[in-house]
């Protein structure tokens, strides 16, 4: 499965060395998986309160190849590779054009709102992963 | 009542104009609000497990007089200027120095941390403001 | 002269309270101005490329009059409702749907990108904010 | 080389989660990263104008261990691991007490604030550096 989200860069995002400030890739990237799910059917509130889950970033490996700068139009491609009990691994890579500035993995744990501890991914939310 | 707190800047809080992104000083107010209330024995943490109440911002008028850059130390001097029924207002102004940087006044909302609707200032805190 | 821009709240906008930490909605409404002028064909980096100008904001008076929260689809609403010869004054309005969570007026200088010191509109962008 | 700095959890940090927005550890270890560099006497803007160097990340990886929350006081624990002739390489780990929340590697090139290539490390910091 693989998605593609659209990023547009503004102020907020860069610093005074002229380019997007590092930090604000995971934010992106967050965005892209956040709308990879709605585009399942998988709203994150509906989750919440319909199962009690909340999905944690656990690990990121992120390679910065190249820069981004104010006003770019950049593209956050996600792809799910792998579904495990609780756990979801995506590859995240980010363009602007052809050129690939940001290779990332990342790894998110289904867990309990409450409990802060991780669970099974629902079978209902599982099914729509698996298609 | 007055009160100083340092904020020192890192990359995170400039754009690519070279300078400090706008909105930042408004988080730099924040802290310096926090602080000033910490100072008082009056931990945030504390006001909603012992009274359910939180604090949020209804207004603020902010003027950008100069701009910060990376690696200013700068001050927040904060003073209360008026304390109403679930109302706080500050005046908060930041300094490099001698120079006057920023100029606002900043009201403050007691709320129920569940309804989110105005709720007296528990007394045992307005004592603390009064003295 | 009136412009909408859609903005979608994602984890990084909010806060522990629950609710958008009240910054952000600086950052919103500035991708909102940011993308009145585009829609002119006032591109940011060739107003400072072509005439060396860069758009700081100097004043913020903001209302925070109700809270959005995760997953919320905001309108931001942008009037520039007056053009001096070196300030730009807009009316920006927050909505979710038909409620009015932030009402704001923000004025903006046009300054040399180098100078930082307020400098005339340029005769070309003044033409297209008159239309 | 180790070095310990303090980083104070506010509201602007969290996320609705009610714990801190996952990006923020990056911000928080280029704190410590800029303060380690100030501790030996190399302050950023300094190598910037005397050596016309920046220093860009260009590798992370992270785990998220456990979450901190508002108000926390934590610290941020950086050690140089390895200095190459345009690398530097950082463990960096974050506490709460004795709890450890976060633990990364970051690899940081120094590269020419004009043209973004990698370049030497100046000489007179590489022995700064090495002591």
């Amino acid at each position: 499965m693989k998605f593609d989200w659209p990023v547009q860069i503004y102020w907020e995002d860069t610093d005074a060395g002229g380019v997007v400030y590092h930090s604000q890739y995971l934010n992106f990237m967050e965005r892209a998986r956040t709308e990879f799910l709605r585009s399942l059917g998988l709203m994150q509130t509906l989750l919440k309160d319909e199962f009690g889950i909340l999905f944690v970033v656990r690990d990121i490996q992120i390679r910065f190849k190249k820069p981004a700068k104010f006003d770019d139009a950049l593209n956050v491609n996600t792809a799910l590779i792998k579904v495990g009990r609780s756990l979801l691994e995506f590859e995240q890579n980010i363009y602007r054009g052809d050129e690939h500035l940001i290779a990332a993995k990342v790894d998110v744990v289904c867990i309990g709102a409450d409990s802060f501890r991780p669970v099974s991914i629902p079978e209902k939310m599982m099914r729509l992963l698996m298609l």
